[in-house]
């Protein structure tokens, strides 16, 4: 373990976060709520304090990370940026205890969006734009922005962006690394503009318009009203978000694919095509199963698209208390849930190629079952996939439900709440969406459950933004090891 | 498809089923119930007439089964064999809809033990024995039956005995086929008279020993009593079932290997000390967390023991009301309702050789993660596994899973219950255990679903117990095409 440079390059992500919390401090600046811009400055200070000596003193005989480093570096950056962005939280007094806030911030920064916030009229603005923003750092990767600015520092990126990049595969966009962490991002922040100003004006005030664009761009959900979206009380500003969750729930590749001038290229994907297929399919079983409960087609349209947009894209927000909708409506949501958005989106869940991808793999073998001998090629992209790349698919779904159910019985442990509402928060928690069921559903919150679930609910969300594997590698021994 | 030879073993099949009926048209003739023995002895001609002349008019040309005739027959003669032997309860008027009818039938063939049955004790002898049986006949299986019978009738019939019998690999215990298949009879009947002269000498009356016995032996859990086990106020009886539905759950190729004297080979079996390691993993937990709730430690225990020994075998008695216990013991029974018992059992679930494989499959593809280059076998009973039959585990567990979420979103298509009800419903018939949560709980019954929802659990009761693929295989085209 190279461990001068691991050192290093976490100094470096405490640095730019710190240097991400800036815009919030400029918000508190500018609100004068009590308490808020001191508590941002103390934890600005103190990861400037920390991140510093790290970056500067840390001097690494070899600039190679190694994918050990890699996951290894992933994951403790994670970690760290929501142990420390977690801290403005309790020094502003909003959430006193350190369990809450460490919830608070890893449901940030991993775009979950579940909250154990429950006064949010008198929250300061500064700490709760902080809280939003958190979402849209997230939701491309600090890993990927710290590679955007300093495409310098290390030698062999790659396997630092696929540990924090969702999906199968590594999308580099253009051969070099850095500049495709550059690309991203300067994708990401023109679609967030663009719905920054729809949103204004369609009506929203700056503030609300900032929190809710964070919100859905990095496909998070947080809000600053207890009510989410139903609180705008506007069917236009619903229409909008529908169209952005949806939106950002895309693989950002195409959208470069389709600015650079090969729009028919990026319509043909077939990922693209699944995705589209199963919301359209989705909302429509959701619309139809509405109606009777809705003023007209029109109306249960509206509720049932922005629902499982919202749920599929992984955002979370909600328009409705779908906790009171008929039980196949929900059972649509949690499918959609797990699938969640697409490869290279700011999206969670297992993604839409793996779900693609099991589907044409159990449909290979049934039929293998009965014709042993037939050799048959899973096809993808109009490509052959490898059969390591299908059995690692498989295996990942494998290792997704087993955390789901070990997850969920673990916070079963604390005795509160009922099978439904335990399960569901696991899954809602490790798909990243936000609310689940019952005692979760969206009108509720996560603030009855105790610290105990709250650690192993943060830990699950943390395994889904980093797609399982660097989280669960850090309890394996042989990470620890000398090579 | 070589067609004349499929139909001459489903022939067969009726005519077995036919002879299996003749016990229960025995009992009926005993206690003179109204109307008992006229419905068991109508249906038993209605097999006999159909069954004869497909037996001797269908003259095969070549005697040779292919792998996909073997699926076809199976999935076939499971369905036949619920469908006719769903008539004694139709005839008899005691379920006069054919629909739940056949629901009863596939839930004791599959040895689930799910029911529609209310009025438990107003029902004939006859009809109810013929009830039980069913599940003695399911547990090792027809085609095994019909295999030990006629073992010249097929020249290569491991496709039959591999589609029917429960595990990903086929365990002969001799070499010969036929000859394994009455080994495997035998120690069924031999354990099936132990249980039933235990439970005799226990107190208990010799017809309800033999249904209790047929329950247990077949893992399948139907009683003649609504309160199940519970009936019997008996701790003894409580001990002594517990003990048998362990046993049931063990690979029955081990009480051979016993038998034939190597005890010490036996006991060394990998699968069996994961079966007993997770089955007393789950009971001490559960026997801790019921603490609180019955009188001092052996009280617990014994729920406990009963209760996860019930469900890990997927029998499904209940000596308790389970859905009323602490939430994180119902998390730990649906968990080993999931896992099930020993491949080559008469239990369902998923087995405890894929759990086992599934666990290290998943350590693997961690430390794959941050080791690519590092190679590793995984080692089952001391042996490597072969990476074709690794995938094909993780493949079984995401079909498993993708079933359970499919079946349970089309039973709440209905407009009943809550997703805990009718997830853990689907669950529960896929696993072929008997009762689930919520409104399926171990009090409750079937019959508040609609017939829609009591088709599709019998699809996916068919499917847990021929392990998935036969089933699904009837709804892939190619298995229809000409080859």
């Amino acid at each position: 373990m190279n461990k001068r440079l691991v050192l290093k390059i976490l100094g470096a992500t405490l640095l730019i976060e710190a240097a991400t919390m800036l815009p919030s401090y400029v918000v508190a600046l500018v609100y004068h709520d009590p308490g808020d811009g001191e508590a941002l400055l103390k934890t600005i200070l103190i990861m400037v304090f920390l991140g510093l000596p790290m970056w500067f003193l840390a001097k690494p005989r070899e600039s190679n990370l190694r994918a050990r480093e890699g996951f290894v570096i992933v994951a403790l950056a994670w970690l760290g940026l929501s142990g420390f962005g977690a801290l403005p939280f309790v020094f502003s007094g909003y959430l006193p205890n350190y369990i809450d806030a460490l919830f608070e911030a890893v449901s940030g920064f991993t775009t979950t969006g579940a909250t154990v916030v429950t006064n949010f009229e008198h929250y300061p603005h500064g700490v709760m734009f902080w809280r939003s923003f958190t979402h849209w750092i997230g939701g491309m990767g600090v890993l990927v922005l710290t590679l955007a600015l300093l495409p310098q520092m290390t030698g062999r990126t790659s396997h630092l962006v696929r540990a924090e990049s969702p999906g199968p595969s590594l999308s580099k966009i253009v051969p070099k690394m850095g500049d495709s962490a550059k690309i991203l991002y300067l994708i990401y922040a023109a679609l967030t503009a663009l719905q920054f100003a729809v949103l204004l004006l369609a009506g929203m005030n700056p503030y609300d318009a900032a929190i809710h664009t964070f919100g859905t761009a990095g496909t998070g959900g947080f809000s600053n009203y207890g009510a989410s979206i139903a609180a705008f009380h506007s069917p236009l500003i619903e229409w909008i978000i529908t169209f952005f969750m949806v939106l950002f729930g895309i693989n950002f590749a195409l959208f470069y694919r389709a600015i650079t001038g090969d729009w028919r290229d990026a319509l043909r994907s077939e990922e693209l095509h699944w995705y589209l297929g199963i919301y359209g399919t989705a909302t429509i079983f959701s619309t139809m199963l509405l109606l009777p409960r809705y003023h007209g087609f029109w109306e249960a349209l509206r509720y049932g698209s922005f629902q499982v947009a919202s749920v599929m894209s992984t955002t979370g927000y909600a328009t409705a208390d779908f906790n009171l909708w008929p039980v196949a409506v929900k059972m649509v949501l949690l499918l959609v849930m797990i699938v969640g958005g697409c490869a290279g989106s700011t999206a969670g869940g297992i993604k839409v190629v793996r779900t693609a991808l099991l589907f044409k793999l159990g449909r290979r073998e049934i039929r293998h079952t009965f014709q042993p001998r037939k050799v048959q090629v899973v096809r993808f992209e109009g490509k052959g996939v490898e059969e390591g790349m299908l059995s690692q698919v498989a295996m990942f779904f494998c290792v997704y439900v087993l955390m789901l159910l070990l997850g969920a019985f673990a916070i079963s442990l604390e005795g509160r709440f009922d099978v439904e509402t335990n399960l569901t928060a696991a899954l809602t928690c490790l798909s990243n969406v936000g609310p689940g069921l019952g005692a979760v559903g969206p009108v509720e919150n996560f603030a009855g459950y105790g610290p105990f679930a709250k650690l192993v609910l943060s830990l699950l969300m943390l395994a889904g933004r980093l797609e399982l594997f660097p989280i669960l590698a850090l309890f394996h021994p042989a990470i620890w090891r000398k090579s």
